[in-house]
């Protein structure tokens, strides 16, 4: 972080955070439980993690960081003195800035309520401070993950394989009625058991589901971030969308397409043909590839298999409709990025870790599905390895 | 909202958000799921809410708001012209404001990264826009509870109740060795084990814990806020603190302490002081009243007991350190306040949902403890209702 201080000509970063959960503090204080607290990076020295509440001193003596406590910060002053939110934040981070020379140009990172911060900023502009958007370097440093991260990616991407092989016995464990209603131990089987159980997998592993997940049926699934309807009783021969992306102290990201019972000739299709797009991405991974590229040769192939792409089509909704991944950490979507205008950042590194997602949609509420095949990728030092090895059948009963 | 926005001279709240799950826009959006994202509340007329993906278009469309789609903030065209995050976001706001008159004043809320927003905001500011800190305004507006909310708060403070009495159970079946080290199953009964036990009650609820949980023993539990080690082996006679904040839509929180085995009488007579102040507390929670007041109180009886307090000793690690509660609802900590300093949100009212917690705290590594009972409390139109109906006993085989 230093190094990318010095690169970009910056005297300092500030994240403002309300929580150790944020993503921009995260990396920085590992499993401590802090709630307001900050963190000052300076180009040179040491790393300065302040607290608001006196009862988490133990909290934040855990980290190892140099400590600005909320005597140090004046907390308790603020407070008697009756200031108002965004005065009381000028004043914490002024005291938290004050080793730096004036004019001091400071990245500004972290997730702190909108107005409070920007009031409080603002006011500390006109005091000589100059601050600039922290987001990009942040992401920067978070693009290469540590041994530590890795693992924790690992731990996440464990709990979705044990979760989407739960999913895939349930389906196939279900009988259909004459209607086409699937059924379980004499109850219809709603996406709200199969969330159920999910959570249940997740819970076994540390993991949460800060972002929810997708599990979508049939035209529901035709609009890629479509959630699926609790109350919806899976169905018999349609596209089951199934999107988990749980989170320990970072995410895991994976996606399978189910369908139980024999599924129409266009289903088969599209699924043969997203399966060989993703295969296709999995063989190009590699340090040095643009993700861009790939998302052209997945565009090229679903073109030739006669099917609507953002290239030939921009703003389809029937079709291949997004883009072929992300990265993965500790937000669910960072760097590498896939898109087209992306600099560095849309370039491949080992260290990575990111999404390969193809998938092909057609939201029509009659005879509509949406299937999509997604792997969470490492780039190790021996290669690309995915993360979430499942099968990728349609017939969970292949599982 | 819209009264309010009158009665501050306001002509918009203006909510940015990174998620639905954000606490500034949850309240408006219910379940839908988005990502970037954002609410024009103008002072007359319909509520927008703007999102940035495609995909998203059916989960907007459920919330019944009127839509700013993609297309209609040019999120496309910005990404095209390769704009750098902050002048794109300047831009998407700039036209969800437009309809807005120049020089309006917006109350700015939601949690978006700090830095891209204070930029942005600040180019907006150049061009006329008057941004004011939306905080405080969202808090007061989301104090006094729905039955929507009302309901949501019950299912999480339900399944809190049954995670409690799940740790009760466990602790309670526990047996200690010589060395006083508790065991269960053939292993040695650690925090982990308690944890993975709540983790799976609120899976079963469809609850999570964002914020995580306390659940330290002895001496750590003299911190009010360490959250205690995984690793940590359950000892016989020791103060064992279990603090619970899940969130479904909203949050609840609860906190009981335990101890199997016989208790120094220091910690029985700590336990007695604390329940004698909870039962006070609650006798006196009603409309009108201020929670200073309770606050107050509560020290008044402590330190007729011979216990050092805030009051009496400003800063005192030992003794009861910190306040008596809060209220709870999108986050842990709102309103009603119940800070020296607090105004009109400092005044319990019908509608109402907060925390008593009174405790006391010894952080001695030798001999230490912690002792917190927290009820968490809902003052409906016929009174006060407590919504975490525990046992309070020390000793688990009571409950």
């Amino acid at each position: 972080m230093q190094e990318l201080l010095v690169a970009s000509d910056l005297d300092a970063l500030l994240v403002v955070a309300n929580s150790a959960r944020d993503p921009d503090l995260a990396p920085f204080v590992g499993s401590a439980h802090l709630g307001e607290s900050l963190l000052v990076v300076p180009r040179v020295g040491a790393v300065q993690l302040g607290f608001w509440s006196p009862m988490e001193r133990d909290e934040a003596a855990s980290t190892g960081l140099e400590l600005l406590s909320p005597e140090v910060l004046e907390i308790g002053r603020w407070a008697r003195e009756l200031l108002a939110a965004e005065s009381m934040l000028a004043r914490v981070l002024a005291t938290a800035l004050q080793k730096l020379a004036p004019r001091s140009r400071v990245a500004l990172a972290g997730h702190p309520a909108a107005g409070t911060l920007h009031q409080a900023c603002q006011r500390l502009g006109g005091e000589g401070w100059r601050f600039v958007d922290g987001s990009g370097l942040l992401r920067r440093a978070r693009k290469k993950k540590s041994e530590d991260e890795i693992e924790a990616i690992r731990l996440a991407a464990s709990g979705t394989v044990e979760a989407m092989r739960r999913v895939a016995e349930l389906l196939a464990a279900a009988t259909a009625d004459h209607a086409g209603e699937l059924w379980m131990h004499g109850e219809r089987l709603r996406v709200a058991r199969l969330r159920a159980e999910i959570a249940q997998v997740f819970a076994r592993y540390g993991l949460e589901q800060p972002e929810g997940n997708l599990l979508a049926c049939a035209g529901d699934a035709g609009v890629p971030h479509n959630q699926g309807s609790n109350e919806r009783v899976v169905r018999h021969c349609e596209a089951v969308l199934v999107d988990l992306f749980p989170k320990g102290r970072l995410f895991a990201d994976c996606t399978r397409t189910f369908c139980v019972g024999q599924p129409a000739e266009s289903l088969l299709r599209a699924h043969a043909t997203v399966l060989a797009t993703l295969r296709e991405a999995h063989a190009q991974t590699r340090a040095g590839v643009r993700g861009w590229d790939l998302q052209e040769q997945t565009c090229a192939t679903f073109d030739a298999a006669g099917y609507a792409t953002p290239l030939t089509s921009p703003g389809t909704t029937v079709g291949y409709v997004h883009g072929l991944g992300h990265g993965v950490g500790y937000e669910l979507h960072e760097e590498p990025s896939f898109r087209k205008e992306a600099g560095g950042e849309g370039t491949f590194e080992v260290g990575d870790v990111l999404t390969l997602e193809p998938g092909l949609y057609d939201p029509n509420p009659q005879g509509g599905y949406g299937i999509r095949l997604e792997d969470l990728v490492w780039l190790g030092p021996d290669g690309a390895e995915s993360l979430t090895p499942l099968p990728y059948d349609l017939d969970p009963k292949s599982w």
